[in-house]
């Protein structure tokens, strides 16, 4: 399906697109669609991430409601991270979006995170290209605290991080150093009322002790949202166009999309070569007390190539 | 250095076999002291994770203390996960351990989990391994929240997950099914008095749903430690020798190590082949506005394998 197909088929053809790109990566006409969407952006791409619990579906209706209310388009993309074991345990709680099945200006996807090295580094980053040359904005939803705020960050132009009020962990991590410093964070359930104030000054500690300086000169806002009152959304909005803007200034957009097309290039590399190393070496099993360590040496050697380096 | 050089040698030798292990993972030197200490199992391996700030370090040293007391030898790998990014900026703060130096019956080893691929599955194994056979107990501390706890199953008999009072994060990622169901759970400062109280409670709901049978039967007993009045770690250490009783029988531990030893060999055979892969490939810098993926269709081909599987 080409580009333009997808265009004039709507959210129908979107969706068996995808279907196809998920089960044809490597055929010439997914590569084809690809390259062109990767040429045609469009979008500003928004990830939002935070631990479970938070409030993120919430506060994802309420921003898909007002991006929606001023005329943008929006697709929408929801990564599992529970599928690696669990066999997708939170999907059914991933979806609970209340968009409207008739509106074809909102396109929702839940994908599955297969395993860490398919993760989000493979099939969504080009559901996501794709998705970035068809609406005006793409919303890509991860669970997590630590490794996914990381993956994120290959993906998204503006990367969101929600805490709700009284959840030391998540701060901790953050100012533990292993998170990324999100651009924008939000402190869902401000109706919470001193809990949820007090959760704003954290961050902004946290945001501190973390450096700031990392993000090139910007200052991520720190914001109390009540996705429930409907407050503070059209300020949470404008905070992500006030980041796009700024992305928008001194090439910073176009640079920091290289860097994650090279970042996902090499990732695509070394999945597809491990892959292809574990397909050759045919069976791993290990005899009753066979060591793993002789069998790998063995294995090295054999699958020709040094393996010193 | 052979085993019983190392035996011999103490702790001054452990350390220089480590960074061996480390620099020439492949000589044949290495591979065949990880052979030899793979056949001579000793210590059970203990797994320790959870959020930072949760008193892990405290409690690992109540734990080492009442090992040493009751005269078993103790082997600690404390890994730092902030190392992909940051530089391993937790590190000053995970060996704040107040060991004795001159007790040889301790050794502690940071480990810094270079990335998501080379992560848990790459040294630390090796390092686990050697230590296995020369220490009566081998502790791993982690810290995370989510992926940690998958790895850390890969590599310990006992997997312990810390949570502290009024944590909510890490209970809705038990409950939301992300993390391995936990063998032995700690509420920490349980000096908290009702809030720790109330923790375990909330804990025992998470397990029951999380489906605690995921264990063969093992039901994970869920405990209260002050590690500051030095109330629980009794407790904590009968659990986690009940748990090493329970593995003894029925050829459980056995089988849970032989399956640790084949995902580790599939894992180092893919982490071999994708950075051969990444090395083969040579520059992946994309030009100006190059497609990612028309350059990695072109690289599969080169390559000299079939990206199709």
């Amino acid at each position: 399906m080409t580009l333009d197909q997808i265009r004039a088929g709507g959210k129908a053809a979107l969706a068996r697109a995808l279907a196809e790109l998920e089960r044809f990566p490597d055929a010439p006409a997914t590569v084809a669609l690809l390259d062109r969407a990767y040429a045609e952006p469009r979008a500003h791409v928004v990830g939002m991430t935070g631990p479970p619990g938070v409030g993120k579906s919430t506060l994802m209706n309420a921003l898909i409601g007002a991006w929606r209310t001023s005329g943008r388009t929006v697709g929408c993309i929801a990564v599992d991270p529970s599928s690696r074991r669990s066999g997708g345990a939170l999907l059914g709680d991933r979806t609970r979006l209340t968009t409207d099945p008739e509106d074809q200006g909102i396109f929702v996807r839940s994908m599955a995170a297969r395993d860490r090295l398919g993760g989000l580094a493979g099939l969504t980053v080009s559901a996501m290209v794709l998705m970035r040359a068809l609406f005006d904005v793409v919303l890509i939803e991860t669970v997590g605290v630590g490794q996914s705020e990381t993956d994120v960050v290959g993906v998204a132009d503006t990367v969101l991080f929600c805490v709700q009020p009284g959840s030391g962990d998540s701060l901790q991590f953050m100012k533990a150093g292993i998170a990324e410093i999100p651009h924008v964070v939000v402190v869902t359930k401000a109706d919470m009322g001193a809990a949820a104030v007090r959760a704003r000054a954290d961050v902004l500690g946290a945001l501190g002790l973390g450096g700031g300086g990392d993000h090139d000169g910007w200052e991520s806002p720190v914001l109390m949202v009540s996705s429930a009152r409907r407050e503070g959304v059209e300020g949470l909005v404008s905070a992500i166009d006030g980041h796009a803007a700024w992305l928008g200034e001194a090439g910073r957009l176009a640079a920091a999309r290289h860097a994650q097309a090279e970042a996902w290039l090499e990732e695509a590399v070394r999945e597809r070569y491990g892959r292809e190393g574990v397909r050759r070496a045919g069976d791993l099993s290990l005899g009753l007390g066979e060591s793993p360590f002789a069998r790998l040496s063995v294995l090295s050697a054999s699958l020709g190539f040094d393996s010193k380096g």
